[in-house]
């Protein structure tokens, strides 16, 4: 595996476990400043600021994830990483919220060799948990 | 604007062209045998001819769309748009049937020149038509 699959997948990975872990600061050190994400239903959210603001509305939640990396494809400072994901939100009170779906992210080789997130196509869709 | 987004922008319009005019077999050159569709709440359509076989259960169906380019990038032989799309379906009977909201679609450039969709992420949502 390259160097590069293998930073995206760490990437990916990282995301995951903070979001877990609740270190929402960290998150957000994968993404680019500019960043956007698509979600079925919704307008576009631009920006890590507009991120920033929807994950902190989500602080009292516990989030679990599981995902599956179906493919990552390296173009010099270009990726794309395609992962299927199931993420429960376990809000403060109330029932679970299970969704599932996949994921289709853009990436981008920053010049410290870093890779973020820019543009993200999320297609999950709420499953009975 | 460059040559190879300006045929990136052109495919979109001939896909649109042709799926308005029911030119299936035009719509299937502008995809990689390999595609892969990744919609909501469903599994992956995985090739050419899984999509050539949904095309052809909608043959009766008259399809109208719009859409607004969001962004094109191109990096080397590799390259991402983003598309809002709007696309309505008229069955021979019953009332039509209205989608709206983001696709994200990757492209790769062949050793012709031509470039062709490879993955294709689609966000459409049901709307009151």
């Amino acid at each position: 595996m390259q160097d590069d699959e293998r930073a995206i997948r760490e990437l990916v990975a990282t995301w995951l476990r903070a979001s877990a872990a609740g270190d929402h600061d960290q998150v957000l050190r994968l993404m680019a400043d500019d960043v956007v994400f698509l979600v079925t239903g919704q307008p576009p959210m631009r920006g890590k600021a507009a991120f920033a603001k929807a994950q902190s509305a989500l602080k009292a939640s516990r989030i679990e994830a599981t995902n599956e990396i179906q493919e990552v494809r390296v173009f010099g400072e270009s990726a794309y990483c395609w992962n299927e994901l199931s993420v429960t939100l376990h809000p403060p009170s109330g029932q679970p919220v299970r969704r599932a779906g996949n994921v289709l992210s853009i990436l981008q080789k920053q010049p410290d060799g870093r890779w973020l997130i820019v543009r993200d196509a999320n297609m999950l869709a709420s499953v009975a948990s």
